[in-house]
């Protein structure tokens, strides 16, 4: 990355240039810190959506201050940044043990995932020299991760936690990830209840076999959002919700003027003949994520906006090439008067894989450039 | 990036990883080289599959070292190498116009593209200080970006380029994306023959309207791996080659065993009773590119190793979160005594999403590594 003098205004940014409304951060963490309060649980918010400092001091305001990341290399960013309460909410790969241990000795608590014997073994022969914070992760029904918490294996790994002397059985966590193959806020509803309800069963279920569970954890966006009830649940997780996305607004966890991060692109190409723009916002600017295809099969890779934000009708990503976006314009569809040179914005499908791909995300108050932030990369 | 001693084998490696067989980019290269040479056109490959200057040196080798970018980072990064022949082959977006130019005055030749008056206008008035090497785009079928060979708009752009007085009209260029929604060999080659048809076809207008013709530039990596002649054309561009990917190696441009890029990750989750692996390759380490759907729609996001590189049948990387990749196992497939801990390696969709998605590509001969190589990243 070269340094250059930043930019003032959304006319002047080098395009494609990831944006974060200023605005809508603030008041999408605010809604989110207010939320948990209401509800009676600890918000440790995750940070993998943005990987950027700034914005988790915003999410964590008014909480305890602890925070959830993806990879060691957000834990060990965060970590020097002052935060000293982080959840690696990934099971841990043996591989990972070493540096993951040397982490959590640096700062207050680093607590790792399992679901696995093996990953215990590795952290058994590991944590010779201090404790490890460890929870278990529980399935409660996403089937990506987890221990069935029906399972008699299941009790057996949280007694082995609990027994072990040298790591600390923190609690369990859970993730509702199959929130986002919901359509409206009652479906979600009724995931967010089932991700409490599994949980909180399987904590008392162990309680009842003499583990003692401390962090009861659940949280995916749509869910945190969602949720009418969550008792028994101790802390929740969510992350996406800082900046939003095409995905949250169109399943409803949000609606499309809290989505806070956009892809600011200049138009390189205009064929009317062939009813098609050429932008240079690509794959590598805005990831191939398909988006909600269960909700719209042919919404594109993203919402196609003018540069104040607002969506222009009949304007539709239909493909990324590396480089290039091409927008395909309904019949009939006016051009607005654009041509080779304008910008748009387009309002990415899903705001994680977004802002991986940006060296900095540029933060704007209206059209005014007032900061930049740059997230931690790889792992 | 932390520095970090280097691993010193594929086991070693912090996962993710991306590694670039060196055996293999060696001979892809040389492959292609020799290709051009047969058919007796320059080679001027595309550099964007991989962003490094290593590759770049071995896709040139034996031929007069031009090279293909697809952005201005690139552009900048290979100039300071030494490379000092770079066609920019995106339509030149007029934004990007004064940096373009800046480079233009410190290297040999730097060609932009263009296909639209706006961007011409704005090539005109930079370019008061000497003279600008531009290419017309020309659409030969994929309707991405380029004109209409057969229109009177085609033919005005040519002449105004050919008559500015500080824009050199270099030629023309073409790409044959929609080679890649072919099948096999033959349907290849008959989009290759359409590619050099055409771009030759719109030369011979051009020239017969009095309007020369240097460059007639084209090149896919389907359409270069197969062409059988072409005649009439003076350079080639394919760039994917190099590193080659499962969408090549699915509608038939390579073998599997041509692949010189995967990615090495660990088990983080093995749940047997839902048939399932969890790894620590995601949507951040292999990117979210569905792959040749046209071929095999449920092919999943990558083609599923064992460390040494041969392929697991029955397992399928069925989806990516942002750093977690889940394998299904098809009922009756076999463990092979895996579990957590272990490792295995993916062989990409797209390579050229995957290279930009990771800080550096370690070089590997065998498991053993060797080096380590940065591509170049952002725009």
């Amino acid at each position: 990355v070269v340094d250059r003098p930043r930019p003032a205004t959304l006319e002047q940014l080098p395009t494609p240039a990831a944006v974060i409304d200023l605005a809508r951060v603030q008041r999408n963490t605010a809604h989110m810190a207010a939320r948990a309060r209401r509800l009676g649980v600890r918000l440790r918010p995750h940070v993998k959506t943005h990987k950027c400092v700034a914005v988790a001091r915003l999410q964590v305001a008014d909480h305890f201050g602890g925070i959830t990341v993806s990879t060691l290399a957000e834990a060990e960013h965060f970590a020097a940044a002052g935060f000293d309460d982080i959840i690696f909410a990934v099971p841990i790969a043996p591989g990972r043990v070493p540096r993951a241990v040397a982490l959590a000795a640096r700062i207050g608590r680093l607590t790792l995932l399992v679901d696995d014997d093996v990953a215990i073994d590795a952290l058994e022969a590991a944590a010779t020299h201090g404790a490890i914070s460890v929870c278990l992760k529980v399935d409660c029904g996403y089937h990506r991760a987890g221990v069935d918490p029906t399972s008699e294996a299941a009790l057996g790994l949280a007694r082995r936690l609990h027994a072990a002397p040298n790591l600390v059985f923190a609690g369990i966590l859970a993730h509702a990830g199959h929130s986002y193959d919901c359509v409206g806020a009652d479906a979600i509803r009724a995931v967010a209840e089932e991700e409490r309800a599994v949980t909180v069963g399987f904590a008392e279920r162990l309680r009842a076999a003499g583990v003692p569970v401390g962090e009861v954890s659940v949280g995916s966006t749509p869910t945190s959002m969602l949720a009418d009830d969550l008792t028994g649940v101790t802390e929740i997780r969510p992350g996406n919700y800082a900046l939003f996305d095409v995905f949250q607004a169109s399943i409803g966890s949000c609606t499309a003027d809290d989505i806070a991060l956009s892809v600011v692109t200049e138009i390189m190409g205009a064929y009317p003949d062939r009813g098609s723009l050429l932008v240079d916002a690509g794959a590598l600017a805005l990831s191939k994520d398909p988006g909600p295809r269960h909700v719209r099969v042919d919404g594109g890779f993203g919402l196609v906006c003018d540069l104040a934000g607002t969506p222009l009708p009949g304007f539709t990503l239909v493909g990324l090439c590396q480089e290039h976006g091409k927008i395909r314009l309904s019949p009939g569809t006016p051009l607005h008067g654009l041509r080779v040179g304008d910008r748009l914005r387009i309002m990415p499908n899903h705001s994680c894989l977004v802002t991986a791909l940006h060296a900095r995300l540029y933060v704007a108050e209206g059209r005014r450039i007032v900061d930049e932030w740059r997230p931690v990369r790889g792992w």
